[in-house]
């Protein structure tokens, strides 16, 4: 039995799934700042501290009080009296009195009674005298506390990702753990009764699985957290059991291929048999990718993506990385994209947004081509190996001319 | 005593750094491919087998000898004898003969005595009859074992970074682990009396450390594996032993700040101290990052890079990251970079390359402007949490005019 029904575009596609993502309380977790690479900031950072915490001269020289130098220059140097010596990161051990100076380093904090600080270069040490040949004035070469951040201030956004500035900037504030958002624990199995896993010995009729991999790296090019379930047993029960605990342990689950037992609709039957929802579309006008089919199981989503390697890569950055990077914290996501000139006339199929995978290829010129790469059946590896991203056509459009700028969907970014 | 030398330039001090850099021998080691993400493959990979392993059907139908159908159309059909079924994954248990046909799905393999495949919309089944309406040629709906791959061919090339599709690849040969190259190993280190570990109580006179945080996760981003040292102690004993612990376990040391016991130029006595070749290169003209000092000892690096957190970020990025991306096995390494427009007139330092940290600001117009932050003792965190990258100005030139066209080196990648 042939089932007729009208598939649903890709907008409608994303928005029926939208409608049942809700990713509002994302967890969030306890980690060493030294761990947080890369990770999302689960909630505004604000200063404990000033910083810099005190008073701290910005040049080597003398810690004085500004009113003493006054009047002094190369011909009438100003005598003060020398009466110690601050380290960084030492507390001051004399206070300056009127007529004294106290040596300081870059960075140490101004002793008690200064109130500027002249640089050695204007001064001349003879005994326990200090020439100073320059006047200062009040709070002269003096980095005041606060003056960099001041307490309470608002220092990171929640939302940021961070890196090794952020996480300096963590530091500097004493922080040496950070709350971010937890990695979503996204499932990934491989259906068919001809796929073997990696490493096993092949028997006649079958194929290594190549989704189960390619998925789960995918997964954590969106910084989310794979669990690799592999190839299910292609027997209705296993696969329903096997189902059944990616729910359980992940936030999400991605299968891709098809199941060999029973009728060729058997994996929406399977799903719907897990709990409610169960599915909540079925075909997409897409090409390639036609078969995805989405289901929500105790409101987790649950994708079933078609087996052919380059497009279940393709539907999982269509519909699946978004949502991901939305479990992830990222605000905003977006696929990274350039601009290329089309190496040939590209044709839509009929009536569906259709997807042609491209090769970048930079010309001597400089012009960037998007050389088209087969894909179907015959050329699941090399597509996969070529191809270095995607040039969407619109239903409507009939055709993208050679040579017309196209813009190409990156696979992975260009770091 | 004031030690006056000539400074060497970037350009020099490059290639100084380059005269005694030798990764020539990257240490390889075999992980599985799940394992894999972001890492460079260590060595051409040739596939072990032919892709497709066998001659598979790419259609739904029957399996036939096309010289069998010769002549059929729709009105005319040709009737053969149905002789079985072949489903993906298994090896076909009957042969086709002459007048026979085989029913067979997407994925299966061809059986032996068939050489074409017709599509189930051109066949009609009634009994044990199959009616064949569309004639076939040899070779028909047949993909051929090896035609996307075959055995022996060179499918990824080393140097090869590996995300979602490289993996996909290597799965699709079997293959379970890939031999990758080691993560350099990278020892961070900061000194300085006035630091303190952040999460400990800061006392009078004290800052948190900012550097061993921030470099050590610039390490992460270039792809090497920190080894967190954190604050040495202000003892000149304990420094030497924590330096020589850090050459010891790591291919490269990194150390930032100054050292407060002994004179000011301590550091490079102490490298010196610590066996041949000792300090190849003391000092830079470069603003900031003047004081910079790199040594060679026990054939590896040590970098000794200014305490200020944005200077230290910034040497780390001009002499050190180009050498981790080269352990790390990337071949090609650059900086992220873009175009933008001066935000205000730049001067450069007299006679320093100079590098202006700048903070990118996308105006409503759509025009990209690079907005200098304040850098200097004043700014330290806020110049971290703000600066996007750095815009280099050369010895020689006069000033960058504001709205001028620069490029801006990124810190971090924009993905």
């Amino acid at each position: 039995m042939k089932m007729f029904r009208k598939l649903l575009t890709l907008d409608e596609a994303k928005n029926v799934i939208q409608q049942h993502f809700k990713p509002k309380n994302l967890r969030i977790e306890e980690i060493s700042i030294l761990e947080a690479y890369k990770r999302i900031l689960a909630e505004d950072v604000t200063a404990a501290l000033d910083i810099p915490p005190f008073n701290r001269s910005t040049v080597d020289g003398y810690a004085v009080k500004a009113k003493d130098t006054f009047g002094a220059d190369e011909n009438k140097p100003i005598e003060l009296k020398f009466c110690g010596v601050v380290n960084v990161g030492e507390q001051p051990k004399t206070k300056v009195t009127q007529g004294t100076a106290v040596e300081i380093v870059t960075g140490a904090p101004i002793p008690e009674g200064a109130d500027a600080v002249v640089m050695f270069e204007h001064t001349e040490r003879r005994g326990s005298l200090i020439y100073i040949y320059n006047a200062v004035t009040k709070d002269e070469n003096i980095m005041k506390a606060g003056a960099d951040i001041k307490k309470s201030e608002t220092v990171l956004k929640a939302g940021v990702q961070l890196g090794s500035r952020e996480i300096g900037v963590l530091a500097a504030l004493g922080m040496k753990k950070v709350n971010v958002y937890a990695m979503p624990k996204v499932a990934v199995l491989s259906t068919g009764a001809e796929l073997t896993e990696p490493g096993a010995k092949l028997s006649q009729g079958k194929i290594y699985d190549i989704n189960a991999y390619s998925l789960s790296v995918a997964v954590q090019e969106c910084g989310g957290k794979p669990i690799y379930f592999g190839v299910l047993p292609d027997e209705l029960n296993k696969i329903r059991t096997a189902l059944r605990k990616a729910i359980t342990v992940a936030d999400m689950v991605i299968t891709s291929g098809g199941v060999s037992v029973g009728p060729k609709d058997v994996m929406p039957r399977v799903l719907n048999s897990l709990g409610s929802l169960g599915v909540i579309l079925c075909g997409v006008a897409i090409k390639p990718g036609k078969p995805t089919t989405v289901a929500v199981i105790d409101e987790k989503l649950v994708f079933s993506l078609p087996g052919h390697p380059t497009s279940a890569l393709l539907v999982f950055h269509l519909l699946v990385r978004p949502l991901i990077q939305n479990m992830v914290g990222i605000a905003k996501s977006e696929n990274l994209r350039v601009k290329a000139l089309a190496g040939m006339r590209l044709f839509p199929a009929k009536g569906r947004r259709t997807f042609i995978m491209v090769k970048l290829n930079r010309e001597k010129s400089g012009r960037l081509i998007a050389e088209p790469v087969l894909t179907g059946l015959s050329g699941a590896i090399t597509t996969l190996a070529k191809a270095d991203g995607f040039v969407e056509i619109s239903e409507n459009q009939q055709f993208i001319d050679a040579n017309e700028e196209v813009t190409v969907n990156l696979f992975k970014s260009l770091d």
